[in-house]
């Protein structure tokens, strides 16, 4: 019995926690991290500031639940992304712009001075990179037909997708981000049959 | 006398003016917009708050004053871009990181709900892919070598530009801002002679 209720506890724990990061993504994207203060995420998941410190004793400690989180997005260990699944996952963003929203102004708010983000942002490139080269090198093999290295063209495609995201995520009626995607895998080529 | 002395009170608030401007870029690029606040900027520029709101009675006052500036960092009109011009803007770019981090903060927090900077990215956006499809075209002519029209192409050329001044900000000793941007001109390929 002890032990049933100990895993019940701990359950009804950890929802709560995911409850409390679903909370301070909306926080975020609302009014980046900057903006967001523990009270706002507190009143959205209906809880007093207390028992918010309890689950997430600062809110850097909240942040880093949330770039966790962030990880899981993209659905796809590093080592396993193909090309084509790239695309996909642009359209399947379209579809959340509430995610991209918050990732977007996390992304924005790194590079200034001293961010809690800004290791984790460079870290994360470094690896997204290093995995879309890989993925590139898969599909093309170590030139693509326009002459660059995967290594080459890995910041490009990372920097479209980036990119694309501030502009749709401004002007959703003006920019169809999947299809801008699309053409630019086409430029880069077609893999050599 | 009057006159003379009535144009050198109003220079002097201009200089006053571009002071306070530029204290606010650093500022802004130090905390992002939401997290400036005027006492920050009063205090970097030697005014008290009270100076400070003589000249910019708003933060957001302040902020379209910023934006203002932000428009003449391009150096040229809209309509006068040409292809070749984008990637000496970028060389340049890098040799202001200051700058380029203040813009990508600001773009960051932009897409967050009811930002004031909302609506001038938005028409900015609009109109820079506008420019840049009329310099792809005046390079390209109709279509690029890939098939794409000016226009698709517009979208891209800008988010890869966008994107990388994230990836170069976060890692400067790792992303070759200019080169990788110069890589994507090679992309589009040749104009046909």
């Amino acid at each position: 019995m002890a032990y049933r209720d100990g895993m019940t506890a701990r359950a009804r724990t950890e929802e709560r926690r995911a409850e409390i990061v679903r909370a301070a993504l909306a926080v975020i994207a609302e009014r980046g991290y900057r903006g967001a203060s523990m009270a706002a995420v507190a009143e959205r998941v209906g809880l007093t500031q207390q028992g918010l410190l309890h689950h997430f004793p600062t809110k850097d400690a909240l942040l880093v639940a949330v770039l966790r989180e962030r990880d899981q997005w993209d659905a796809l260990p590093d080592t396993r992304w193909r090309v084509d699944l790239l695309a996909s996952l642009v359209e399947y963003n379209a579809m959340r712009p509430g995610v991209v929203q918050t990732f977007s102004a996390l992304l924005g708010e790194s590079v200034t001075e001293g961010h809690p983000a800004r290791e984790y942002f460079t870290e994360r490139y470094t690896r997204v990179r290093a995995s879309m080269a890989a993925a590139l090198r898969a599909e093309y093999g170590d030139r693509l037909p326009n002459g660059l290295t995967p290594e080459r063209t890995a910041p490009l495609l990372v920097a479209v997708m980036d990119g694309l995201q501030y502009q749709w995520l401004l002007d959703p009626e003006s920019v169809d981000m999947p299809g801008a995607f699309r053409d630019f895998l086409r430029l880069l080529g077609e893999p050599a049959g």
